[in-house]
């Protein structure tokens, strides 16, 4: 059977935010799986801020998406046709599956993906990469302890939101900071965060004075900016900063704003940590369970705001920069 | 007896580097010490970066020295008459004197100094706070292991000099930066550097990428702007940065230029923490013993840059902030 794969491919390296003119949308026939490759069919695609540094040239922790390549992203799918042995036609997977309708990869590279423990799609979210960073970044670098004050920044994406449930779980004061005030009003009336700022009609700095009256023990950062220097302004002595993100500075034109209060650091004898989920590989498994434990039970809500048609993901990936987004923002490729 | 006391007074809240017109020369009679007090003649004053920040109002990790008040700074100084029973007339003390001939002060804020085990200055310096925050800040945050790389900023002041001499008998590569080529001479010839790089005269990025063909492991903060986002763009995986000063911005009239580079934290899983040395008082027996040991056995060199007369007080302390000592800045007061 002869297969057409739409994808979307890297057309030039953007400058500021994405422009259509930055995508190639082609059009080829699927080839067929070689030994122990697998065949899958794209159901739906992870659209995440780090798509945005992939596009750009140097050195990160992973290489940039090269130009005529198709973009990276990763995905849940079925399989279609398996010629490895852990696979077999109908399983549901998750991989790096790429901004495609369809996609042959090796079958090492992909896993199993068990919908009797949640739905599909949140395990692109809070049982996926963005899942695993607020879970690894919280506790292992954040380190909460019962009492604690936590604030998180980006609180209503695919990450933050996680952050703040994890944390109320472990105790802690849990203050949102997110744009728009439906944004606030989810993260307080649904998640039970115990305050939100509403970083587009509030003075953060202010309001972290007010929602944070002991100081912050745990700022999880996913936006940088003027926002990381707010909260370096509130931190207390001992304190532990995450960056996980700085979506504020990824379409930068000029470079990035550092953080001009990080001598705060000295003074409250802080630390700033960068993190990067891969790291957490071999322990996967073990979040993921407790994590899918929590969402059965009901302590840990999973949203994803969820956009039809492969063909919309250039201006889909930009609702992630204009703050659009409610929870883990997923394209939806096919049923 | 009477005794006529001078002392330099804060006059005003500098705007940029101190001038003489923020300073009061004051003279008054010294009072006799109530019970448990002691009086004290100043011998040598301790000037240090970290004099700026008192200066300025807001809150810190020390409170500001008050319009009016005698500048705070460390000494070493002889008793002269002693109502407390720990000390008597002779002993060799330090504490915090302030900027004057002669103090009256708790018995309790002193400690005795014992000359046989290394010469006076020398308690200003490498066994002073200087050389104590090279050994907690080094030691305790940095962690180094031999093999590793260090890089060290303001490598030829009285904290820099320790922290190299410390990282290279712990076995690292160590890389100095400093203003000039006498003082990178210096590094180099007489205290063991591997490299060092003058920042007034060279490229320091490109220095750093050739002295430091790993990257960098461990990098000791003293001067922060642009070296430190330098240094940034250097650093391996896994690295520790010490946020310990910042002695290129204490002067500023604009903000603070914060690290446009800090999400190389993010690519590297690096971390940035701020150190006091006072969070490690209960420890300063053991580590003033070690270092004195190394003194002793020629393994740790201790230098201090001694300028003589109270009155110069004003201009002397701005050759910290021109870069313009060689080791710890000492001002002899009395012999």
């Amino acid at each position: 059977m002869t297969i057409t794969n739409h994808q979307y491919r890297l057309a030039a390296r953007p400058v500021g935010l994405p422009k259509r003119s930055d995508w190639n949308y082609t059009e080829e026939t699927l080839r067929d799986p070689a030994d122990g490759e697998v065949a899958v069919q794209v159901l739906y695609l992870s659209l995440d801020p780090a798509m945005r540094g992939w596009m750009n040239e140097g050195k990160s922790y992973i290489p940039p998406v090269a130009i005529g390549e198709v973009m990276r992203a990763s995905a849940v799918g079925r399989v279609i046709e398996s010629k490895h042995p852990g696979f077999a036609a109908g399983d549901l997977v998750f991989g790096a599956l790429g901004v495609q309708q369809y996609a042959v990869v090796p079958g090492k590279d992909l896993v199993k993906v068990d919908t009797r423990i949640a739905p599909l799609t949140s395990f692109l979210g809070t049982l996926g990469i963005a899942g695993l960073t607020a879970y690894f970044g919280l506790l292992d670098i954040g380190k909460p302890k019962a009492g604690e004050t936590l604030v998180v920044s980006g609180a209503a994406g695919a990450v933050g939101m996680v952050v703040g449930q994890l944390a109320k779980i472990h105790g802690c004061r849990v203050v949102g900071i997110a744009g728009g005030p439906a944004k606030c009003r989810y993260l307080v009336e649904e998640l039970g965060f115990d305050a939100a700022i509403d970083y587009k009609n509030e003075d953060v700095k202010k309001a972290l004075r007010e929602h944070c009256p002991r100081g912050i023990d745990i700022y999880f950062d996913n936006v940088g900016g003027d926002i990381l220097d707010d909260a370096l302004t509130q931190i207390r002595r001992g304190a532990r900063i995450i960056i996980c993100g700085a979506i504020s500075q990824y379409n930068n034109t000029t470079p990035i704003k550092g953080p001009s209060n990080y001598l705060s650091l000295l003074v409250n004898r802080a630390t700033m940590t960068g993190m990067v989920v891969f790291d957490y590989m071999d322990r996967y498994p073990q979040a993921v369970a407790e994590m899918a434990g929590l969402m059965a039970s009901g302590k840990l809500i999973s949203r994803e705001d969820v956009v039809e048609g492969l063909e919309t993901f250039p201006e889909t990936l930009l609702k992630l920069f204009k703050g659009e987004n409610t929870g883990k923002l997923v394209l939806k490729v096919a049923d």
